[in-house]
């Protein structure tokens, strides 16, 4: 047996999210059809690095899966898009030893969150970016933003949903960057809790409105209450950038 | 009565076509509902500077309206994204005398057509960039583009379907602008025959892909017949980006 691991992109606009379910499209149920065809009706299981919910965007999901298939580790990418519908594709693939797994292997993420602000809806954007035409102070978004940077128990700025244990994560960087009505925050970090970056992006809007003080963020991190930070920012404007092993 | 100019811009890609018809979803079908809606069900006319085929997209079409609704113009905008579907936003509006309109005082076009080359499909561009992997010389389709500046029978880029007698139009712009593996063409002209920006971008591939010679294009312009000219290239890399008046 060969271990496979692949580089996906997708666009989350159409899928009910990552993980297999019961009722609705999902990216894993694309990709584990698309084996089971290569494989000739055999099942294959597949691993990831985590999964994403209904709407968000993947450019760089990482997933996992062993083949008895001979065949170079890099033809496995055209093999795969030969099935996969047009909203998945995969970037790459390669041989890793049996030591890898897309999912306990991985050392950090990046995420990418993207807001855009003209005073009309953008019909290219809708699915894309989150919509926000109102006024925004991005200095106060980076100044509220450095106190996240670091360890820090995130039980405010994760879903009550969640069923890790552990709330402490370390957010190395969060950048930002602005061009036009455009803007991207940047989130680099060894895990994110779940809705975490939305919860994050969500709260830094209100620091850039002016709803609260960019100090707040220390005592709402102290707080650990979910109902201390802002609103879950849509998912539209999310994407798991990166996954670092 | 007032007429009222507006800029619109629409992702095609769920669109049978900028024109109303019998079967299919319409851009101005979506418009006329809109004014029909805010005139209390009165229907109320558009103009347009000209259809777009289905898939195809618009960054500044302009359309014109008459009303006898008292409101100022540049809150036209706001009123008719109130009714809009989220793939059609109205840029803006103002009024504008009875001597315009928007297709017969039309002085020029600009038209975008977006090509990507990445190895792999881009499930974020599928809809909005034609996918060419193959290779590609810019420079010799910059070449081929030379042949056609200026004013030219334009009979041998133009679909048979036409109903236009004169095919005499003047391109006074071809620019190709490359970013990493984006290639856009931006023409620009004072009037383009249908299908004639996709069946140039499709013939200036030929020319890319060193399946015809660039010198070869003034030959397939002098010969006024379709089927010299290369294949109409795919409606989802056409955008129609500015109306001159």
């Amino acid at each position: 047996m060969k271990r496979i691991k692949c580089e996906l992109m997708y666009d989350g606009s159409r899928f009910s999210g990552y993980q297999s379910q019961l009722n609705g499209r999902t990216v894993q149920q694309e990709l584990e059809k698309a084996l089971y065809v290569i494989h000739k009706k055999t099942s294959v299981k597949t691993h990831a690095s985590g999964r994403t919910d209904a709407g968000v965007h993947a450019l760089g999901q990482i997933v996992h899966f062993d083949t008895s298939i001979q065949m170079p580790a890099e033809r496995w990418a055209r093999a795969l898009n030969g099935e996969l519908p047009a909203d998945i594709s995969v970037k790459g693939t390669e041989e890793v030893p049996d030591s890898f797994h897309a999912r306990y292997s991985v050392k950090g993420k990046e995420y990418r969150y993207r807001i855009y602000r003209t005073p009309f809806r953008d019909p290219f954007k809708k699915a894309y970016a989150h919509h926000y035409p109102y006024q925004l102070d991005v200095g106060r978004m980076k100044e509220a933003a450095l106190y996240l940077i670091g360890e820090h128990d995130f039980t405010s700025f994760c879903s009550a949903k969640t069923d890790k244990e552990n709330k402490v994560r370390t957010i190395t960087d969060i950048t930002f960057i602005e061009q036009d009505n455009d803007l991207e925050v940047r989130f680099v970090g060894n895990g994110f809790l779940y809705n975490m970056v939305r919860i994050i992006a969500g709260t830094l809007i209100k620091a850039g409105n002016g709803r609260i003080e960019p100090a707040e963020m220390a005592f709402i991190l102290a707080d650990r209450d979910r109902k201390r930070a802002g609103q879950t920012a849509p998912a539209e404007g999310l994407y798991l950038w990166k996954v670092f092993y």
